[in-house]
C-alpha cells in the first residue's frame, strides 16, 4: 500500500483513544482529515460500516481501507513512517513497551470510570485506592527516565498521556489529587505536554469534566 | 540480545496461553525447558519475581531475562527467528491480524468462562448464546481460508487454536456443541490439529473438561 495516500481520521474529541493516533500522526508529520463524530446523536454510517465489531473511534482511512482500534494503528503508522521510531527496534525493548501498554490499555480508564460512573461511596473510594494503585506502579516503570522508554517520546508515552486529560475529571469526582501521590509521574505528564505534539491535540480537561458530568446527569449518576 | 540463549518457560499443563507459547516455539523449531507451574498449590518465587503485576503464567526467561504476555511473547519470538514467518510483513495485513487477535484477547476465554462458572441457567444461556456469537464473527472472519492469515498457518491460529482445548469443557456444561454453530469453524479447528507442532502441545480436552470440573467443585458450583 502506497504511504502517500490520503489519511481520513473518524475522531471524537473527547476521545484519548482517538488522541493517541492523532499524536502518533503529528510526530511524524503527516497530514490527515477528521472527521467528527456525534457519538450521541447517532454514529455515521462510515463508522458502522468499517467497525462493525465495536462501532467505536478512532479508525483511520488510509488509502480508503480502514485500520482499527487505536494502540494497533500508533503501531501501524510507526511501521509505514518510520520515523522518527516510535517502538524500540529491538525484540525485547519492544515486548516491555508492549507489556506497558497493556497494562495501561487494561487498567487506567477503566478503573478510572469506576470513580466517575459511580455514586456508592465505598465502592468509588475503593476505586480511587486502586487508580492511585495503577499510577504508582506506571510511576514504578518510568523510574527517572524522562519518558517510558527513555531519553525519546515514544510508544507507551503516546498511548498513556491522552487518558490524563481526564484525570481532572477523576480528580473533581473522586475527590483526590494526583499529583498527591505520584509526583514522577505528574512530572512526566507535564514534560510530554510540553510537546507540541502532544499540546495541539490534548483534550481540554476542564471541556472533559464539563462532558462527564452532563454524561453522569444524562444517565443519572448524581 | 543472543539469539542461540537458553529458553525456560514458566508453565501450566491446562494453561492455553501457555499452549500458545509453546505452539510458536515449535513452529520455530526451538527448543526450550518448561518448568510447571502448580497454580493452586503455590507460585514459584521465579514467577512471582519476573511477573509480580499479573503473578501469571506463562512467563518465558531468553537468556535469563523474562517476557510477558502469551500474545506480545509469540510476536517476540516471530521477530527474534523470523523463520517461518508468523505475523505478515505488509503493516496493514499486520494490523488486521492483530485486531482478531485482540477480539480474541477480548471475548473467547471470558465469555467461555461465563458458561462454566455460572449455575444460573438464565446467565449460562445468555452466555452460550453470546459465545457462539463469537464464533460466528470469528467464522467470518476466517471465510474460506484454511488459516486466518490465508494458506499459511500463523499468528491469529496460533493465538486461537490453543482456546479450543476448553470448548469441550464449555459444550458439556453449557449443554451445546460448537460443530452445531459453526461448521467451517470446526473444520478449521481439525485442520490446525493436524500440524504436529499443535498436535504435540494442545492440552486434552478431557482432561480440561476435568479440571474445570474440579475447579467448579472446589468452588462450590454445582
Amino acid at each position: 500500500m502506497s504511504k502517500d495516500g490520503k489519511l481520513l481520521l473518524l475522531d471524537f474529541w473527547a476521545s484519548p483513544f482517538c488522541a493517541r493516533v492523532k499524536i502518533a500522526l503529528e510526530e511524524k508529520g503527516q497530514k490527515y482529515e477528521q472527521s467528527e463524530e456525534n457519538l450521541f446523536g447517532g454514529k455515521s454510517e462510515l463508522l458502522l460500516k468499517s467497525n462493525p465489531i465495536h462501532k467505536k473511534v478512532p479508525v483511520i482511512f488510509h488509502n480508503g481501507k480502514p485500520i482499527l482500534e487505536s494502540s494497533i494503528i500508533v503501531e501501524y503508522i510507526d511501521e509505514t513512517w518510520p520515523s522518527p521510531p516510535l517502538l524500540p527496534s529491538c525484540p525485547y525493548e519492544k515486548a516491555q513497551a508492549k507489556f506497558w501498554a497493556d497494562y495501561i490499555d487494561k487498567k487506567v480508564f477503566e478503573v478510572g470510570g469506576n470513580i466517575w460512573r459511580n455514586t456508592s461511596g465505598e465502592v468509588q473510594e475503593e476505586a480511587v485506592k486502586e487508580f492511585i494503585e495503577i499510577l504508582k506502579q506506571l510511576e514504578e516503570a518510568l523510574g527517572d527516565k524522562d519518558f517510558f522508554g527513555g531519553k525519546a517520546f515514544g510508544y507507551v508515552d503516546i498511548l498513556a498521556i491522552p487518558l490524563t486529560s481526564w484525570f481532572l475529571a477523576f480528580e473533581k469526582f473522586g475527590g483526590f489529587k494526583v499529583e498527591d501521590h505520584v509526583p514522577k509521574f505528574s512530572a512526566w505528564i507535564k514534560r510530554c505536554l510540553q510537546r507540541e505534539t502532544v499540546s495541539k491535540v490534548y483534550p481540554d480537561p476542564e471541556k472533559v469534566y464539563e462532558f462527564v458530568g452532563n454524561f453522569r446527569k444524562m444517565n443519572g449518576i448524581e
